[in-house]
């Protein structure tokens, strides 16, 4: 079942437009994946530190459809798709009460790598089995 | 009752030093306020954007006991102080599950003022009742 | 001439693992777009709080080829191009001194609206000028 | 001779209310006392990360006297100032332009430790040279 992130919009995330930064939109995004990784058992303080497997962020992007406001509720749909064996997009759709289109879409690339050699490896048993199951929905 | 903000400290709250960077915890304290407001029933939109009142903070301050890290759960205590007949506080207790004191404690001073006449002006009657309250405590 | 943004990588732009988080490379990419305008007269406080003519982002993105960490000296060439008449796009480069290729690669889509109506309108002239002149070189 | 540290308000260190957001002022004058050490020769990257020295904020506070909006061109006063044989703090004063008064006055403490042994030692003899010579002033 799809990860929904719960998320209000904070006064610290807007600009002098009145509306969130751009650049917090990938932020929140970011919490969503945090939140579905920890949802799904992982340790989020070794995991992010990149102890042993580092999952660094090749890409971002971001499309606004509608500005989102300091109270605004937002829900954060969270989509893992496998695209090689060793990396994985994120999608997001955040959405706000009252609208049926997503306010904004979002996208991370991941790429696994060993923090040693700095090999790419395989996406760890782990996160596979949630972006395999969310594949099925 | 004492109003608790709980918190998941999250990646982009972090620094090189692997903690909370620092005025992360006065942002996360600020949050703390919101929350509790808009548990008061204060619409946050039109109140953070001043259109009105403004209640702009003069000062702030923080104090750190133990670094947090990403994945923590914070909860923190609001405790808002009437200083000024115009004039309020809240201190906040920043606990982390395990530790008895406070990891950190922060505190911010606001002054409620005319957006028209740029005056002070009284304390309005919800945030008034709110203060009001916790002192009772 | 390209105009080329000099940005020493702060404590606050990292994260817990050691390097620049990833959203924040967007917002230093448009620091380097304030800093543009700044630079062509534009008078960056009534421009970005979008008083007549608003000019939000509506999709960003970003390719990361090499973290960047804490001290770094940044360069950032800061590359517009018109792609309708009411619509421009802001490419960047993030260099630093000794790698041959681009750190960091960004993209911002603007769009030029009025602030009454919310309708696009054509670019202003002084950014038109800025961007044929830039598309010259 | 004091250091000063010359820096733009960006649009991202605004919020709502059209200024910029409190805790940002403090983020802002961090990057003065970075920018500070690099003046003084201190190798930013390991510094910060605490590779061997750490020298963690202990505490942090800020005065607002007027609000700063976006573009505005700040002038940082940087005086350090020892209150132990390990720990000492940072004054700033935040100027703009044709205002006589600062805008905004902060202050943070910093406690010297072992990164092994997490015990307090000396004040390490680079930032003391400093800390005594604006002392002179």
């Amino acid at each position: 079942m799809t990860f929904i992130y719960q998320r209000t919009v904070r006064f610290g995330d807007t600009d002098a437009a009145g509306v969130v930064y751009f650049a917090n939109v990938l932020s929140i995004c970011h919490e969503a994946y945090e939140a579905a990784l920890i949802n799904l058992g992982v340790d989020a303080r070794s995991f992010f530190r990149g102890e042993e497997l580092a999952v660094p962020i090749v890409h971002g992007e971001v499309d606004f459809h509608r500005p989102m406001r300091c109270g605004d509720q937002l829900h954060i749909r969270v989509l893992p798709v496998m695209t090689t064996a060793s990396e994985f997009e994120i999608r997001y759709e955040v959405l706000i009460e009252g609208f049926d289109r997503p306010v904004s879409r979002a996208l991370t690339r991941h790429v696994c790598i060993d923090v040693q050699t700095r090999k790419r490896i395989l996406i760890p048993a782990m996160l596979k089995q949630w972006i395999e199951a969310e594949a099925v929905d």
